[in-house]
């Protein structure tokens, strides 16, 4: 016990409490301290995780020398900020998805990350869900064959619930709606088994929402491989999450039960993974060895932080996957037009700044 | 038996063979004359399915008094002249979707519809499906709420598999490839289920197959309703037929295992639809009645060519499911820029004569 990595949450809503859940699940890691602007949040989430400490600013936190990294679950709009203070102040940190806001929130990011040389992690956990794994290993293996088609779907309820009390609601504060808080995830997903995308081509609607952001968008993947890859995203109907992929020898469906999203250790025993030969008639089910993505990118995280390990999800990979999300967003302003992503994850585009 | 209605088989190969059974299911009709040029092929269409008679020429067929209704399966860029002749003959004619090659073959079939007042009918069988009736009603009935997403996936391995001797390995004979042969079909059925579509943004490559056409294609498409749908059409990977339907009460997933497809009396068996409602967990598996879209849309011509029914698709469905095909080909070659649909519809675009 003495030894445990200690690690501070910072942001303590909904998403931070998944997070401590997971930590709470490694045999490595502790929470060592916490922070939000709220102090009653600051003492029910001491309560609840059995946390000793907390900070009663974030640069009180960042001063504290025994937390050796921060767990960052605040509004994609603060990431920038609380992101290059925490290397600043030497400590390694972690955000959740998308890796910022906008493109130049990221690349400030990215230059803080070369200036300070310090550790920094996104939580595109999802490539981590077994299902996942296995396609990637599909496809390097060549068990699929040569994969021509991708689709890919992650949808749910939430823009039906929003209320103008929270962040999402605000089209400043969630740009594409569903795409940058849903979409990012398999924008990482899609490249991590495909390569990079070179073009995005999208519409947006804003349907059945009440809020400012659209609840309904697709997009077309132009992967530098020449393959295709579908991108749908929604927020006004029950949840979805799945991947399909088209080779020339097998297909392969991944279904996961959104509803078992938050408890990771639990979204495996909620998954298929569903393989089709060619030539065959019967559809395959395929075993999922049992993973828990976010104690795992936790774990990764933290033995990064003492230098034992590096982190899969760098700064690079967090700013690919924002790409296709602000890709997609000029490409729906250009009337759905094919809109190179090169110029975003250069920073020549899509800084939106606000 | 003395009164079955009289319909004749054209253009006898591996489809006329998948039609003919469906009318051997049938109590009222019967398959009384056939054609094609070969006489060979003519023979083998009477021994096998029990045809007394056969025509050696289209004029001989179409003068044959007893003959109540042409039935065609001939290649696409061939519906034109044999719809037309059929019609200015005064015989009924069904054909196999798609309507025609281009939509200027498909407005002079319109208006030789017009000009005869002749019955005309589109295999678009696929409407028919137990699936995807049971989708229209919960659409029309209120049961999936308000749809904004529309996913549909029709895919084989057939560009694996073309060769120089198949006129569907020519781009001039098959533009779009899957699209044009299997897209169709989600043409009409997503029009059918969502009304119609207003404008399509679409992507092809053709990666690994060794024919002229495209085997990986993929549209959005922007329904005149405002919801977004997709279309997914690969000739590289092992078959898919799925349609998926977001609403703001359910979602609903219909799946149909392809290899079971020409037999459309067991269709149903290897069909599924499953249902998820907004918050609930579990998925629902929906009943469906059993159907035979083949038997039931050619008994429904031969009722119509006696005058006791009306064709559910007709030209004016076929042309805009056509339409979809089109102004996808027309998109690509534009960069994925949006296309109108109305043009296409109106003839204005879309022609790419021969």
């Amino acid at each position: 016990m003495t030894d445990r990595i200690r690690l501070a949450s910072v942001g303590l809503g909904r998403w931070a409490a998944v997070l401590a859940r997971a930590m709470g699940r490694s045999d490595t890691l502790e929470i060592h301290s916490c922070y939000s602007r709220s102090e009653s949040n600051r003492r029910e989430f001491m309560e609840t995780f059995g946390v000793a400490k907390s900070a009663s600013s974030y640069e009180e936190l960042l001063a504290d020398p025994d937390v050796e990294g921060v767990v960052l679950t605040t509004p994609n709009d603060t990431h920038r900020d609380l992101v290059i203070r925490s290397l600043e102040a030497g400590k390694a940190v972690y955000t959740d998805k998308p890796i910022a806001q906008t493109l130049s929130d990221a690349l400030a990011i990215k230059a803080a990350v070369e200036r300070t040389g310090g550790v920094f992690a996104v939580g595109h956990s999802a490539r981590r869900l077994s299902g996942c794994r296995t396609m990637k290993q599909w496809i390097d293996d060549g068990t699929l064959g040569d994969v021509s088609l991708v689709e890919a779907n992650f949808s749910n309820e939430r823009g039906l619930e929003l209320t103008p009390q929270t962040w999402r609601w605000y089209l400043s504060k969630t740009p594409g709606g569903p795409l940058i808080q849903l979409g990012v995830h398999h924008a990482d997903n899609l490249q991590y088994l495909m390569g990079p995308v070179k073009a995005v081509s999208a519409h947006q609607r804003r349907l059945y929402t009440e809020s400012e952001v659209p609840d309904a968008t697709m997009a077309i993947l132009e992967f530098e491989s020449g393959a295709l890859g579908y991108l749908g995203c929604g927020w006004a109907s029950p949840g979805i999450y799945q991947i399909r992929l088209q080779g020339t020898k097998q297909n392969l469906v991944y279904d996961l039960d959104f509803t078992h999203w938050d408890e990771s250790h639990e979204a495996d025993r909620w998954s298929s993974l569903v393989s089709q030969a060619y030539g065959e008639q019967e559809r395959s089910p395929v075993e999922l060895a049992p993973t828990d993505m976010f104690r795992e990118q936790l774990e990764e995280f933290g033995f990064a932080a003492r230098g034992q390990a590096t982190v899969e999800v760098d700064v690079d990979a967090g700013i690919r996957a924002l790409s296709i999300v602000h890709a997609a967003i000029a490409s729906n302003e250009a009337g759905g037009r094919a809109i190179e992503v090169s110029d975003f994850v250069s920073g020549e585009r899509g800084h939106q700044d606000r």
